[in-house]
């Protein structure tokens, strides 16, 4: 597609706050004064202040809360396919420099990588891509062309089945895009298997975000045999692991992962039968099989029933999915939080370690850490943090843009306070 | 010393924040509502609610605000020589498991180590010990042996010159503690040497606490060669190496980490010679010393002249001391980080990296985050947030103890807002 040019404009209120000047990529309906020309819905626009002082030029979709998003911030750049590469090659130079491996990653965020409402997960030679505005699907060759340019993928996957497209009034499918696409890709992540089902497993198929965070619990693995009185002339080779809880494991990513540390035993919980399905598989794959157990459970329940049996562990792993997915659910997310944890914290022996995530957006950082905090003098527990962190360097985050960071990552010591 | 019956105790008001109980080991003055015997400062004390039900056990120093700080929550855990034996063995197996090399790192940190008022900072097989409240002061003999028993040290520095120590009544002094202590030791961080000035240095001699962070900027350091125009046929080894500014560098941690990560020149400033010439040798003794060139200067003046002399930088680290040492000097703190930070970020080439750390308690992270993004508006610049972090794990928090997070750190990419 040629660049046509951009013929409306979006003039800005003048009282508003200076979210645009502050590195924020939308425009709300609510901020603008008014719109001239005739734009189609994905046209490009001008973004002006009130004074028709140039801000930015985005693309537009009047049936959104999210009037507009920016592509970029200078007057004097095309938005055409060498724009696409440009940006999509820019994403990938991101990953090559901070990532370890880039065989399997994110490989554009969205805003975080200056394309607002597309992403592109990338399993081996095989992409992933939602895209998540109208703007973007309007611009679908230019995309198509650029990725084909800058990754030569065997086979390119569209998985536009996101609700969020119903918004931007766009159609929810799933469709092979280029070449090949395998139901399953079976990746690598800090040197261990994994099987994705890309075709129907969560979003594009598999959490990338926690990649780090799944390396955080090496550290605690081992050095438990003392602990429980064991010595390495039991014959047990993983007398020194840890017995571990992964509750909501999903595919086993965190299970695994604790295994090949050196994890005595996991109970890896999750309410899903074709999750832990996968899990099995993956634990195979990874030669870890005779060290977990599969539970196909309500976490909540199961966590009810441990306690009440007198169990526990030296790592409890809570890595649940968004309990709150708006606002209004927050209350209620709060809740489930707190119990999880509380649970969890019940269940790690004195000196023991919870692993514990939130992906929840509106559950923000300082909340999710004084839920936590709740639950402990609830359980009469100190917890003493260890580690804090949030999504992998896949997953840059705009300063002044909250939506970007949603995920966070904690390791608590687990202390009693008798 | 033997344990003393615990003949004393504070009764806490009815109507406090339960701070207590939700892990913060601190009682103020504010929050007592007798104290029940006639206790000696320095003396253990028994720390109950209103209804007379033990919370903690602790010392008391009636001429401090913070009138007793807790030392265990089990009403039958006996405070002697074996209690700090135990309590210093456990933050060490802390460091154990989650250093990879505990050569030279901080081995007790007060409070987060469950020994409020005590750090020790270990350089090989050198201690230096600080000793920062009246209740382990009086204890200083078992301290001492416990100290020696679980590291059995060539020589223990007691580094008493804090100025907090006066607020406890106590004088303030550097004294050989135990063994034979060198003016200066070498340790090893990142598989990098560094001088450090035991005896004379800023508080121990060296921060530890940065350890990580400085692991962090290594993914910067390269990938330079095509922005400058410069080839390996250049004949320059270090042709793809970025162009660095180091501000407020002290005795050159950073300054010799990015040239070991292949950084092709830095510019280290500080204000301190003293502090320049370790820096000199630190870079002599990793065998970089001839990309750097120090510089005697006030970085706020330093940073404007590079600025008006039109110099660009690929990565600007800024690490500069605390400006905010109370809550009262916080707003000359802000416009401190703010103005630093806004010359970094127009330092900055397009694209380019800026490293900013904040160690002011004060400056909370949102406060700190907030202040950056003010000086990006005013600079024309969209962060992107590449990482964040804090301390390294030999700097433990409890949780719901902000004072123990202090180290705010982080890499923003830097981009032109036109």
């Amino acid at each position: 597609m040629s660049n046509p040019s951009v013929s409306a404009r979006i003039v800005l209120q003048r009282q508003r706050r200076r979210r645009l000047e502050a590195g924020h990529p939308w425009v709300y309906q609510t901020e603008v004064e008014r719109i001239e020309g005739d734009p189609t819905p994905g046209d490009l626009v001008d973004i002006v202040n009130h004074q028709g002082v140039f801000l930015a030029r985005g693309y537009i979709n009047p049936r959104s809360q999210i009037v507009a998003r920016v592509l970029t911030y200078d007057a004097g750049e095309v938005i055409d396919r060498a724009f696409f590469t440009r940006r999509i090659a820019a994403a990938w130079a991101h990953r090559g420099r901070f990532l370890p491996a880039t065989g399997a990653c994110r490989a554009v965020y969205g805003e975080a990588d200056f394309l607002p409402g597309l992403i592109v997960d990338k399993y081996g030679d095989v992409l992933v891509v939602q895209i998540l505005a109208l703007g973007m699907e309007v611009r679908k060759d230019d995309i198509l062309a650029a990725l084909m340019e800058v990754f030569r993928p065997r086979g390119i996957l569209l998985r536009n089945d996101v609700p969020v497209r119903s918004l931007e009034g766009l159609p929810l499918e799933t469709t092979v895009w280029a070449g090949e696409v395998p139901p399953e890709v079976v990746i690598e992540e800090n040197g261990l298997q994994f099987i994705v089902d890309v075709q129907a497993g969560h979003k594009t198929g598999y959490f990338f975000d926690q990649r780090d965070n799944r390396a955080a619990i090496r550290p605690l693995m081992t050095g438990w045999g003392a602990e429980h009185g064991r010595t390495p002339q039991d014959g047990d080779p993983f007398w020194d692991g840890a017995e571990v809880l992964d509750a909501f494991c999903h595919t086993g990513a965190f299970a695994v992962h604790a295994l090949a540390y050196g994890a005595r035993r996991v109970i890896a919980v999750d309410i899903s039968e074709p999750a832990l399905a996968v899990g099995r598989r993956n634990a195979e794959l990874n030669g870890v099989a005779d060290r977990v157990q599969w539970v196909a459970a309500n976490a909540f329940d199961y966590l009810r029933e441990l306690e009440r049996a007198g169990r526990r562990f030296d790592v409890v792993i809570l890595d649940p999915p968004a309990f709150a997915k708006s606002r209004h659910a927050l209350e209620g997310a709060i809740r489930g939080y707190k119990e999880i944890n509380l649970r969890g914290m019940k269940l790690t022996r004195d000196g023991g370690y919870l692993v514990t995530s939130s992906c929840s957006f509106h559950m923000r950082p300082d909340l999710f850490r004084e839920t936590i905090l709740d639950a402990a003098v609830d359980a009469h527990k100190v917890l003493r943090l260890v580690h804090w962190s949030g999504a992998g360097k896949d997953h840059p985050e705009i300063e002044g843009v909250p939506e970007g960071h949603y995920l966070k990552f904690a390791i608590y010591e687990v202390r009693s306070r008798r």
